[in-house]
């Protein structure tokens, strides 16, 4: 059993998350639920801000796209780290946050001249510029608003990471970046060096997600340097502020195995520090994105379990109140995840069953092949390390409403996002005047 | 080039659908957006009515989850057909439309009891029972309301369509029905004629989607139809309604081969007959249940493109304002997609790129190797065949707000869902007291 944060089996035999019992959690707000344990996502900012911060002067940077809510704002302030945003939507939330602008990071393959602009008239604090296009219209619009933007270009460093092993070429295809090894990282320096409106403070990358191979990110930064290195050969340009991206692996199913924070800093910024050292560079400014280690292992998601189907010799159907839609990771990824019986956490496991969501269509399964106890209609089943990528992508397929999402500590439970009514999905839903059915009324017609 | 229903160019060399001039439409209610071709709705509507209805008595539901709005409800509705509905959510809908109710047909392998309890106040047409365990609540609750249901119940019958064969076996692995090679079929029937409250109607089965060998409905009518003849051998019950489900293929992409829906009714008609003759029952009432085959050919996005990025050698990037956030079936699916550059429907094809969504994620790829005119940033990509699917299954992720979708007709425009704002991202998103930043006012410090 992997249970995390605050997580433990109560003397009822629930599962307690917070504080709180999940079973009366999924009877007071309903399922399903997304339950976030606050004191775990605190925890998770702290020993990135202890690793990279405290120790090494780095900057950490929460990546919003993995769950972003005010609520999450206002705790990513708190606890000292700065945002990622990468749309005009996540950095209207921050701002709804009060979330210090200077703190703010603009990501994103294709920023439209609305964002850019919503960016800039909140003085955002960096822009992370990723193609020759995006340059020039910063610069006219940062020249339209009288002011500069700061900005760091994202380069595609050729590096891509994987469990075991990284690979150094062969990916330079990329949506994301100017490449390094073709040129188009160095014009996109020189452009961006003469153009009047834009401040270069330095530059980013990153090499992929769900990484376990801290080595995959020293190459990485090693490659970095390098291209630090050739900017003040070829343009005497002195940078100052290196981002290395996120993506650092956690455990969601058997088999991963996810690297301590400290160690990752510390091969991060020694491999910096030792190239700054070989190039004879100041050290940079180091900055790091971690999204899913921050919110992932804090979320789980409660389910009640419906309809129990079994086809003897083939398969036993455990169909819970959620989806894809709450959680579209396994259909998208065919990620695994593990899950609990919330309710009979002390029981032994007696059979093996997979996990169907309530989608009409044969991809919407949330777990296959679970060693759990004799699950009934009516169970409480929990699915952990659901933090981060699913409520931020969830969708109403098959008009479901979108689930709550509670915050839980010492026994304390907050709202944080509303259930969505019947009534929410039909908000923007308009019938033209000459469709509408003409509905008789007899007491009118008399 | 592959245009559909009322598409054509127009002479500034436009794309133009329903008779406007989609330039002037993306200009006029932004991208992205979705826009529905109301004449080419109805004319699928009217092919599936004809074909199976006027010339075979049989009844054409139409499967919501594709695409359901209360205006598509409405046109849905005047054009005499019945509709699927698969959640609470989605009879809500067909409700605020004012949906004939007794033309509503409930699906679903895990309907909760506030879905039933919904269906059953309303006086749904048929609700289609998955498994022993909603046979059970159903019956119980229809009791609780003194009402009787009708009911359908949903068969695997071990059958699975591709595209140019079909499998007769190992198929009956499935979250949905109950199947019929176990003997599990055959006791939901009894039990369900042994209900109170239930009313056994017929059958319904599903094999598949996006099928282009019509001899796989055929194959699947024949294994019902033993079902039916079976059933009436060990109970007596006469079966009176069977449903063949929908999965219908259309055009998506170079090599998909829609059959025409004609000969596809006489299909299935005449298989239903010839079983009905072979096994001396009678005919019973046929249903079908196409939902991409309407509304899929009949839509399109308007993307207008940003980011324009070429790799020598490697690939050419255009990158628009949509994602996988509006139309996820790429990256879910690897489904493929034609597009147009929609201003420039007359310039030959230069070049082959690939197009980019703007979400931070690499698997979000709208379509791959496109051949199309040279593309610049500002120009208008079309990409067709999005009426089904792509609202539907839509998500706010990297906090996008979902499109606005029009449907037009002959020049004339209704705007049919209103474009998200950043406010409705925030709408049931709440801060706990204890977080809310607090903001020194200095006018009253003062």
């Amino acid at each position: 059993m992997k249970l995390f944060g605050t997580m433990c089996v109560n003397n009822k035999g629930h599962l307690e998350i917070g504080g709180c019992d999940t079973v009366e959690l999924a009877r007071e707000y309903g399922t399903p639920l997304y339950v976030l344990d606050e004191k775990h996502v605190r925890k998770n900012c702290q020993n990135f801000y202890q690793a990279f911060t405290q120790k090494h002067g780095a900057d950490v940077l929460y990546a919003g796209k993995s769950l972003l809510t005010m609520a999450v704002c206002r705790i990513i302030d708190e606890e000292g780290l700065g945002l990622d945003v990468v749309s005009g939507g996540e950095l209207y939330t921050a701002i709804k946050a009060s979330f210090p602008m200077e703190r703010v990071y603009f990501h994103g393959n294709n920023k439209t001249v609305e964002e850019i602009r919503l960016a800039l008239e909140h003085k955002i604090g960096r822009i992370m510029v990723d193609n020759l296009h995006e340059l020039e219209i910063l610069n006219r619009i940062a020249g339209e608003l009288k002011t500069s933007a700061k900005i760091l270009i994202r380069l595609t460093p050729g590096v891509e990471a994987h469990t075991h092993e990284y690979i150094r070429t062969g990916h330079i295809d990329s949506k994301f970046g100017l490449v390094v090894e073709n040129g188009q990282a160095m014009e996109g320096v020189r452009k961006a060096l003469e153009m009047e409106n834009l401040e270069l403070c330095g530059f980013h990358c990153h090499i992929g997600s769900q990484i376990f191979e801290l080595e995959s990110y020293a190459h990485a930064a090693s490659v970095m340097m390098k291209f630090v290195s050739d900017v003040r050969d070829e343009t005497g340009f002195e940078t100052s502020e290196l981002d290395l991206g996120g993506g650092l692996g956690i455990y969601y199913y058997d088999g991963d195995q996810p690297q301590a924070v400290a160690e990752y800093a510390d091969i991060v910024i020694n491999t910096v520090q030792q190239q700054a050292e070989k190039f004879e560079l100041p050290m940079p400014k180091v900055m790091v994105e971690p999204g899913r280690s921050i919110t992932g292992p804090a979320g789980i998601t409660l389910y009640r379990v419906g309809a129990v189907k079994d086809i003897p010799n083939v398969r036993k159907y455990v169909a819970v109140d959620g989806s894809m839609g709450d959680n579209p990771r396994p259909a998208l990824y065919q990620a695994k995840y593990e899950a609990y019986a919330a309710n009979r956490m002390n029981e032994d496991a007696k059979e093996v069953v997979s996990v169907a969501g309530k989608c009409c269509e044969s991809g919407d399964m949330l777990n296959w092949d679970l060693s759990l106890p004799e699950v009934k209609s009516g169970d409480i089943l929990a699915v952990t390390a659901t933090g981060a990528y699913t409520y931020s992508m969830s969708s109403n397929y098959n008009r479901l409403p979108r689930p709550a999402m509670i915050m839980v500590n010492e026994g304390d439970v907050d709202l944080i996002i509303r259930r969505e009514t019947y009534a929410d999905l039909l908000r923007n839903d308009l019938v033209p005047e000459r469709l509408k059915k003409k509905v008789v009324n007899i007491a009118n017609a008399r």
